[in-house]
């Protein structure tokens, strides 16, 4: 999708943190919701860019990270944007199905209502299905 | 607007980073345009569920940052979220003016267009009109 001086110059605009990490907000292009939060290297920009589908970096694991490789719940890149001090991304992207490892659509479901901490959504799939435990 | 118990929970369901800071994304709560990404410590969590107007940590002044209080910006608390790890909060908000020190609405402008990297949204204001400079 984008050319090698294409993601040279994207990425000599990023300033990593001192783990060679930038944060990276996905967000489904077409109803604003904000899916989840997850973290790149230069090499998960990289293929991103390149391929047209969300790579991040799994801290956990220490390996890049394709979203959906083992879950079937990939996301498309439409547009992949820089904030205003270069570190921090916003990916616009077409969800396969839900976002999250819980089965939900997106990450962002605990919440305070009536001074209780609760689950403001469902999972819509169960998570077993997702990763074949 | 938030009990000092349900601060309490809310905060027990964080993992903050090594530097005591979690991220937050600010959306706006009617439109779900991504503004801004920030930090928050554990101070500025509870100010910001106790006065319903949000308080990052500003990791360059080393300091709890009132968003807006020096330019009038300020974000009005809608919800505050958690994500499934407990690593990354969502924050609702009514956003006044614009998000961005540069003056426009969101932080997030710089993307790739034919291969080179461009400025996607302008200034809505001049920033030295926000910081008086």
């Amino acid at each position: 999708m984008t050319t090698t001086d294409a993601t040279a110059r994207f990425l000599a605009a990023l300033r990593f943190d001192a783990a060679g990490l930038v944060p990276c907000i996905a967000q489904q292009h077409d109803t604003g919701e904000v899916l989840m939060m997850a973290w790149m290297n230069a090499e998960a920009v990289a293929e991103t860019l390149a391929t047209g589908r969300v790579c991040y970096w799994s801290r956990s694991r220490g390996a890049l990270w394709r979203k959906g490789e083992s879950s079937g719940q990939v996301q498309r890149l439409v547009d992949l944007r820089i904030d205003c001090d270069g570190d921090t991304l916003l990916a616009l992207v077409d969800q396969t199905g839900v976002a999250c490892h819980t089965g939900r659509r997106n990450c962002f479901f605990q919440a305070l209502r009536d001074d209780a901490l609760v689950e403001i959504s469902q999972p819509l799939v169960d998570p077993k299905a997702l990763y074949g435990a």
